[in-house]
């Protein structure tokens, strides 16, 4: 940490700052400019985080040195974390795709949807039991009954399945039942949640808040990460901005920074960072080409009578085509596209 | 709701997109322009809402025209809604400042400060057990323990307490220990946790999140209503925008907005908005000019020694200094100001 | 200057930062942590400011340490700058009140708006000739015609005026013409036209670009200081953010921060911050309560016949409610408010 | 346009909105509901466009059904804008790169750049003469001298050359030295600027505005295309948001939305949109996936050096890596990247 003290700081309160982080066991080192006198703290950082420097006398502006979070920082991990789903692992040279509805609605589109994904080389099937609504008058989910019919599919097909978790009460019910357990954009600062899913054995989809920093959203992750599970997904999923054309601003940057701060791997949803079927195709091939490790898309069997999300679900047939395109933009990037990937272990080996 | 066709829309399109309107038995009125075909459809818009007619073939825009939240809009409640809180009657003429520290630290510090703000005519003391934190690394409030201390200074004191609950599962346990429940901006939409403080019967002061709009905080609002607790109190507290120079921006035309949308007290934490203990005092003046109810506001016996947000909270001197510069604006404002309240009854009355 | 090394940074790396850095002749002093090593720069900043460190091997962050501006920076002037007015002197203990048209579409409507603004205790009459719209097909104001009648009316009814300038052939005339020179929101980094009025003298009313930041506005005020022209009125209008129910987020916090950070007077313009009529009295006596210097603002004889604007400007009753209301709030604040100030001098001297 | 109007509008001022709608020569249509009467106007939306209907009593919302630009949008052209520069043809199925140094610095550094960028396979030179910056301290380019330098390039390398204009006094002498004239983003509302780039015959590369809309940005568009110059080149370069991570927020989305919206080309600004060096390629990549037609990008012999913008600009041989990654991109988006245009005219015909 350094501490810049203002142009009219007399020594006392300069010998006051200093006195303040030696109590906490960091040393400091003063360098007298012309204008301001400069206090480097050497030393761990984290005694003093709490401290409230800028209240002192003196004090101008204070600049902090070392990243907030550590276990889920580059430096951290010897190597990218990889993460197995089924068949794929995650953050590794395979691009990997979940799709699926947005919530499930019953048996028959759900079963429908998941034969569809795993034909297109989809790695997992998503669908909603708890939905997070930002009206309570909209269709919120089935329930414990969409978690028993998400658990079906996964043992009927055999696909791994992606569901969120919107309550501290029902964390151990979906780690049950699901592969992965995601939370959403509205509950990436919902600490108890998080604390929570970081004390299961399952990995976690993290999505990123509409008004959460990318630091913001490593700190999520630390959260999870200090109780034990380190295995977390980030999840580029659009910011809210003065931009209306969109329903969010999807932040591709997000993808190549977090790439070069952390070691988890990065996923982007197209689907909600757009809000519209047709920037599905072109957000979801750019997050390939800035190095995002896989998608979440939305499908559905009759986006038009869907009871959520309609308007952004992909169908089938468009889905088909939206994987197919998508094998030459991973190549490009040095990826396992998603389609190559079920062409056997042969080709799959080749290309590694 | 209106729905707008492309300038290239067919009859048979339009013909589609009216039954799927009347289908869930909303009348439809066709309006044929030069561009465009305008279909009006008559009636309630609860039921189309979640249709997705922008998937449609021939649909260009969908305008909604009613409001999405019932009870709490203006409309709803004859009069403005009135909370009792203590001896203040929150969201009629009096303006009423709600204050102390961020987190409870102890109980010397706790009771000292709520000696202060009865004095300088606060109606109750605020004080943190449960801490949502960004980083998993800061102190994290006392919890269970610090709502003891809350309990106990409220009968002591004679003070009504308001303090934050974070999860679910405390709600109950909260609710039994303090008179208002605060639900923080990270966790506005936590619907979990709006649905389980709607069951209660006790005030809930609701923060609006950093990336929510207005429409947001309301229907957050509508989700605590729907269950039944109809006692909720708004809280503009900064969004988050470009300006780095302020923790947040705050605001300020939401409190006129709100004012004008709802019949439900609106506040304001200059406190959070700015995060810099100077600028408590300008924004809390200016929301009393615009037109707020209430203020929630830090102080604490030693903001340097703080364990959380030390450099936001205002010293007992500044705050007594805070609350006598309030009364003049208050009162330019056609309010009756936090200290003439404490000058008795008669005055009270007379005022009112 | 500080720059923070990497973890990784070499020795050879250090030594070559510090190189680039006394080439330019500022000093280094070196403060080896645990895990980084901080090169404080000591001397002039300025010189630093264009090279690019971050590209140097080895380099993790630079903190700048010294404001970008000089000129403006309140350490620059012992006192306030002071800006006289016609009988008003903006910066001081008045609250001034600049009114008028959004644009000047004839001799009848500016002259009945003078006088309404002379007899409410308006110190000057604002009125656009030339409009900077969204939109090619708007009216973009009369132009030089505008000009002369809004000369027409200052020698006439002896009120000073305001008025946009846009484009860098115009500064002449319309310095020539009016009393205040206005550089709108869209043209707050049109370095060239900042230069240009920066050579004449007249007070620039400089509103703040609706994404510039503090530091922004404040670096635009310093292009007209350096070229000579002292008397730059700073203006907050309302920024862009994701909130729609206003046309803008009026940043209110502006106001104080500004008044700390620099010796320019600052107004606030709650016509268009808010875009609506309703907000103009909330959002204008919250700008007082928050420490502004004056206040912009829009009143038209007829706005429902207005050429542009007429869903904010106010009547002219509407205006009189306004100026009114606006007194206990100016004094509230410590300031003389708009209409003592017509009380004649005793009243205001008395006042001082 | 629609209006919608409030629960209790009366039928007095229902027809006092048909008349002033009617006034205009637009025809009115009464659509009654159980909430709110919608007035839909059928017809030319234009003279309505100012009318103040939101000051009307018994208004409540107003919908506006047709787009605000003519020129621009995508039906009033059969087919893409494409703009003819040097050899290449800007909006087909080329993918075109524009490179060059932020500033021109000299004669040698601008003829090694040239011939770097022709041999990488860039259609053309980008060097700013005359430099927009936020502080009046910083280097703003060599000005007349810049644009001589870049004049003696075009002739000697026959490379064409695109270089920023700020100033309507020279808009001729940058027309007469350049082949493309550049609108940078702070002057994207510069309405003065944009006229008199209107008026002459050379293609303008218009940039998003940092706070811009993709609306706004059309509108600026369509402000030079009124006057007659029909060549515009839109820019996505990245908008203000509260992520500090990068310079500013790429909307990549904003690629896909134009290019459905409009029959101009689009173009993106990896350089500026990201701020650091190592962004530039998998934005650029990502753009390409995205659809857009083409980049503008920073390259520099010695980018340590550079008199602004070093920490951004690519070298050379990142400059060359950056376009041989390009190609697959470009392929996989079905377009003819910018190496194998310069592997000879058979291979380009064959792919067009």
């Amino acid at each position: 940490m350094i501490i810049v003290t203002r142009p009219d700081a007399t020594d006392e309160q300069i010998d006051r700052i200093r006195e303040r982080v030696e109590a906490v066991g960091v040393r400091t080192h003063l360098s007298r400019g012309e204008h301001h006198t400069v206090i480097g703290c050497v030393g761990d950082e984290e005694p003093l985080a709490e401290l409230p420097f800028l209240s002192m006398p003196g004090v101008e502006t204070v600049h902090r040195v070392m990243k907030p979070y550590k276990l889920a920082a580059r430096e951290f991990a010897a190597e990218p974390t990889r993460i197995r789903l089924g068949d794929s692992l995650i953050g590794g040279q395979e691009f990997t795709v979940i799709a699926g509805p947005c919530s499930i609605e019953g048996w028959e589109m759900l079963s429908s949807t998941a034969a569809v994904v795993q034909e297109a080389g989809g790695a997992a099937l998503r669908g909603g039991a708890f939905k997070p609504r930002t009206s309570p008058y909209s269709f919120r989910g089935l329930g414990m009954e969409g978690l028993e019919l998400l658990a079906r599919i996964r043992e009927e097909a055999g696909i791994p399945v992606v569901t969120e978790v919107m309550d501290t009460r029902h964390v151990e019910a979906v780690a049950e039942h699901a592969d992965v357990l995601q939370i959403g954009a509205r509950n990436m600062q919902n600490f108890s949640l998080l604390s929570e899913v970081g004390r299961i054995h399952r990995p976690v989809l993290l999505k990123r808040g509409m008004s959460s920093t990318i630091k913001d959203l490593l700190l999520a992750a630390e959260y999870i990460m200090q109780q034990g599970n380190m295995e977390v997904i980030l999840c580029e999923r659009g910011i809210r901005t003065f931009e209306t054309a969109t329903r969010n601003t999807f932040d591709l940057s997000a993808i190549p920074v977090l790439k070069r701060e952390t070691h988890l791997p990065v996923f982007a949803d197209p689907t909600h960072a757009g809000g519209i079927r047709e920037l599905v195709a072109p957000l979801g091939y750019a997050a390939v080409a800035a190095g995002a490790d896989g998608l979440i898309v939305e499908t559905h069997p009759d986006p038009a009578a869907a009871l959520s999300d309609g308007d952004q679900a992909l169908t089938f047939g468009d889905f088909r085509k939206f994987m197919a395109g998508l094998v030459p933009f991973a190549e490009a990037a040095g990826r396992v596209g998603p389609q190559s990937k079920k062409a056997g272990a042969s080709s799959h080996s080749s290309a590694a």
